[in-house]
């Protein structure tokens, strides 16, 4: 079972523009084949607090997640659960990036863990917890918003691209993280 | 005859790494039958100055532009020319990103111009100057160092994807900027 960051991203880079826009994304083509394929694979989802404050805002909470289509628990990592009543098929989790993606692991059981949100996407390549990149490139220029991999790291990290595809206006480009360290 | 903006970069969107290293460009293959073609069109290029002072530190100059078989004009874009004696093919130009263009167009006659340089890149974005993008997308997440398209734009562009393609480790990604501007 894998970790999977899996996200539309414009070609500079761009999860969401400006203000969180998201139509851009769905502006090109409908989901890919490999973008149903990925979230069948999911037993389960980790979120960052900024992804659910936006879903619950915006995309109609976790029944937005897939247009609907994923039904499995999301995992929320945050440094203080909010004390609203959430949709019982959330969990928040507090006690760090290790524990949170081995809880989503377990509720997994044999499926994979898909990663949502550019700081918890990022924090997982840190941490070398990321096995996979599935990322459908959408036919635009943003030019400002919320990126996938902002800067800072200064990490350099190899991948191996497993695939590329086209689908309407969206390119499908699917990476394995190769863990070992650069020197 | 077309402005195409053409680069190597790592999937997180840099074009140089930190310290503007350029190694992990070259590490996973040899430059794909799509960059042979690109350079093939040119028949003028247009780069900016900070393109300028590294290809003379570290890449031989104007020599070292695709491996020395790029045999055409340079036109440098910078606020004022140096003083130094500078390779005889190139030329710099101070008074603007459209004159730069149209005289860097004018030398290529029937030919296409190449762009060169994160900043100069987007300054043709925005003034609607460029027509094509041609990327070779390394599998490597670098974390840090000179982005393509950097931040502070937030001008949505379309893009019409022309061609994909694999060729060892990278990712042969071609676009034509769409023109009209977005409402």
């Amino acid at each position: 079972m894998s970790t999977i960051c899996h996200h539309t991203i414009s070609l500079d880079g761009y999860i969401a523009g400006p203000d969180d826009a998201m139509d851009w994304a769905f502006a090109h083509g409908r989901p890919t084949a490999l973008a149903d394929e990925t979230m069948k694979r999911l037993g389960a989802t980790l979120a960052g607090r900024r992804w659910y404050e936006l879903a619950k805002e915006r995309w109609n909470g976790v029944a937005g997640i897939y247009g609907g289509a994923y039904a499995g628990p999301v995992f929320v990592l945050t440094h203080s659960a909010p004390n609203e009543g959430a949709d019982p098929r959330i969990r928040f989790i507090s006690d760090g990036i290790e524990r949170a993606v081995a809880t989503a692991q377990s509720a997994a059981g044999e499926k994979d863990v898909g990663i949502f949100g550019a700081s918890l996407s990022r924090q997982c390549v840190n941490a070398r917890l990321l096995d996979e990149i599935v990322l459908h490139v959408a036919p635009v220029l943003l030019g400002g918003g919320v990126r996938l991999f902002g800067d800072g790291s200064d990490e350099h990290v190899e991948l191996e691209r497993l695939s590329i595809g086209a689908a309407e206006g969206l390119t499908d480009l699917r990476y394995r993280v190769v863990k070992q360290r650069q020197e």
